[in-house]
C-alpha cells in the first residue's frame, strides 16, 4: 500500500473540506503571560507560544478534517458510512455524515457513557453496542460493513484521515508561518502524522503521550508498532492500542521527538488551562502545554513554538 | 469633569498595558457555519462572524484592560489599591495589583460565594465583607479609601477604565479592519462606551442588555441614566444599577442602537457556544450571539459582524 501523504495530498483535502470545517484561531502568547514555573517572568528575550485552538474545530477536535475529507474523497454507497468509535473520531464521523446528507453508523463498546451514545444518536447517527470492548465493536463493524458495503472510516490509519490532519498544519502555516516546534499529543497518531507530512522536517515535530498510553514511544523502542496498554486521565481519546501503520511510517521520518508525560502533569495542565486561560479543553488536548509547564520541553529564547489544542470533547463539571 | 476619550487616550492605554495584556484571538467564521435558526444553511452571500475572544483575556474578561490602565496611569500610593466589586472588576483590580506588586483591598457585599472570595483572597488581595449589598459595600470601600488613601478603582466610570476598554476596538481593527457591526453586552457601561469611543462612528455599535437589567435602553428612554432594578441570569456581571455617566455622553453620541433580550434566549446562547463552539463563557458573554441567533440583528448580506465575548468567570458546572 502506498500511503505516502505529500503536500498535495493535504492542498486537495484542504480544498474538498474547505466549506464544511472551521479556520481556528492560532493564538500567539508571549512565554512571559505563560506562568511558567521554570523561567523567572520578565526574563528576556522570552519565546512565542502558539496555540492552535483546534478545540474549536467542528464536532469538538481536529477529528472532522480527516473525517470530512475521507467522506468527500470517495463515493459514498447508499448504506453511508460505518464507524467504530466511542469517542472523537465517532462524533466527528457522525457530524460529517449528517452535513453530507447520508447516514452513519457508529458502533461503540457497552463500557462508554450513556452520554456519549445519546450525543451520537443526537447527531443523528444509528448507534450499535458492539460488544464489552472496544476491540469487540470494531469487529462487529468490521462484519457489517461486509453486508452493508457502507463506507468505513478509521480513527486515525487511513490516507485521506491523515491529509485531512494534515491541513491542521497547513492552516497554523497560512496563519503564522512554520513554526520552530510542534507539540502535538498521540494516540493513533493521525494527527502527528499528517502535521509531520506536511512540515516535513521544516519543524521540529515533538510528539507527547501519556506514559499510561505510550503507543508511539513503545513503538520506537520495538523497531515497529506493538500493542500497548492503556490507561490514565487520556486514555478516553488516546487510548489507541496501537500506532497506525501510516503513522509509523511518516513519523520515522519526520518526527523528531517522543516523549512520554505522567498524568498528574497531564492534569494539572488541563486545570491551568481553564483557571488561568479560560480555554476548556479534554486530557489528551493538554500535553503540549504540560510539556511546557513541566520543563520537559524548554524552547530557545525567540523559538516560535506551536501547542496543539486538539479537542474540546468534555463533561465541564470535570474541570470544576 | 471632561471625560472625552479620544483615540489619542486609547493609544496611550494600550503602550501602558501592552506588557501585562493578551492580545486575544479575532475569530472568524462564517455565518453558514453558525447554524442560525432563521438564516437556511448554504445561503449565498452570507456574512461574516467574527468572534472576539476577551473571554480568554487575563483574569478572565476585558476588565483587565481597563484597570491595568488605571494602575499604570495613576502614581499608586503605598496603601495600594481599593475597589468594591465581587465580580469581574474586583478581579481584574486584584490581578492588575498582583502583577505590579502592590496591595489590593476588595470590599464585597456578603450574598456573594464564598468561591469568589476565596478567588480573589488567591489572587493575594485583602477581602472585606462590606454590608450585605452592593451598595453598602461601595459605601464601606469609600469611607475606607478616605482614611487608607489607596487609589481606587471603579468598575467603570472611571476615564482610564473607559480608556482601556478601548484598546479591544483598537485590538479588533488591528487584527481585521473596522467591522461593519459591534454587537457588545452594556451593564455600567464601560465596555461599550470604550467601544463606541474608539470607532466613533466608523462601525456601528449595538447595545445589547438583558430585559432584567437595562440600564442603557432606560437611560435613553429617560433621557439620562436613572436607577434600574436589576435581576436574571446575567446580573452577576451586568448587574450595574445605573449607566456610568461617562458612558452615558459617549453612547448619546455614538451608539446607533440599543436592544434588550430575553434571559432564555440569552441561556440558549450560552448554552449553545459551548455545545456547538466549545467556548465556556459567562451569560453576559452570550447576548452578542443571543442577538444574532433570536433573529433580533440579522445582518445583511457579505457583511463583517463583530461579537464581543467579553468573559468566562463562571462555574464550568454550569454547563453541564
Amino acid at each position: 500500500m502506498d500511503t505516502e501523504i505529500t503536500s498535495a495530498h493535504i492542498d486537495a483535502a484542504a480544498q474538498r473540506i474547505a466549506a464544511h470545517v472551521r479556520k481556528t484561531p492560532l493564538w500567539v502568547v508571549p512565554s512571559t503571560l505563560l506562568e511558567l514555573p521554570w523561567a523567572a517572568r520578565g526574563d528576556t528575550p522570552a519565546f512565542e507560544v502558539w496555540l492552535k485552538l483546534e478545540q474549536l474545530q467542528v464536532s469538538g477536535s481536529f477529528k472532522a478534517r480527516g473525517m470530512f475529507n475521507r467522506l468527500l474523497a470517495n463515493t459514498i454507497p447508499s448504506a453511508g458510512v460505518i464507524a467504530a468509535s466511542g469517542g472523537n473520531a465517532g462524533i466527528a464521523t457522525a457530524v460529517a455524515a449528517r452535513a453530507l446528507g447520508v447516514p452513519a453508523e457508529i458502533y461503540v463498546p457497552a463500557i462508554i457513557s450513556k452520554g456519549k451514545r445519546d450525543r451520537l444518536a443526537g447527531l443523528g447517527a444509528t448507534v450499535v453496542v458492539g460488544g464489552d470492548a472496544y476491540a469487540d465493536a470494531l469487529v462487529a463493524c468490521t462484519r457489517r460493513q461486509q453486508e452493508s458495503g457502507a463506507l468505513m472510516t478509521h480513527a486515525y490509519d487511513q490516507p485521506e484521515v491523515v491529509a485531512g490532519a494534515g491541513t491542521l498544519a497547513r492552516e497554523i502555516e497560512s496563519q503564522g508561518g512554520a513554526p520552530d516546534q510542534v507539540l502535538v499529543s498521540v494516540g493513533g497518531g493521525g494527527l502527528v502524522s499528517g502535521i509531520a507530512a506536511w512540515f516535513a522536517g521544516r519543524s521540529e515535530v515533538i510528539a507527547l503521550e501519556p506514559e499510561l498510553a505510550p503507543t508511539l514511544y513503545r513503538a520506537r523502542e520495538a523497531g515497529a508498532p506493538v500493542d500497548v496498554s492503556v490507561s490514565g486521565v487520556a486514555a478516553d481519546s488516546l487510548g489507541a492500542r496501537r500506532l497506525g501503520s501510516i503513522a509509523w511510517q511518516i513519523t520515522q521520518q519526520h518526527v523528531a521527538k517522543s516523549a512520554l508525560l505522567a498524568d498528574a502533569d497531564i492534569s494539572e495542565a488541563q486545570r491551568w488551562m481553564w483557571s488561568a486561560l479560560k480555554l476548556a479543553v479534554e486530557p489528551a488536548a493538554a500535553l503540549p502545554l504540560a510539556a511546557l509547564r513541566s520543563g520537559l520541553v524548554r524552547p530557545r529564547a525567540g523559538a516560535k513554538v506551536c501547542l496543539i489544542v486538539c479537542g474540546a470533547n468534555l463533561d465541564p463539571a470535570s474541570l470544576a
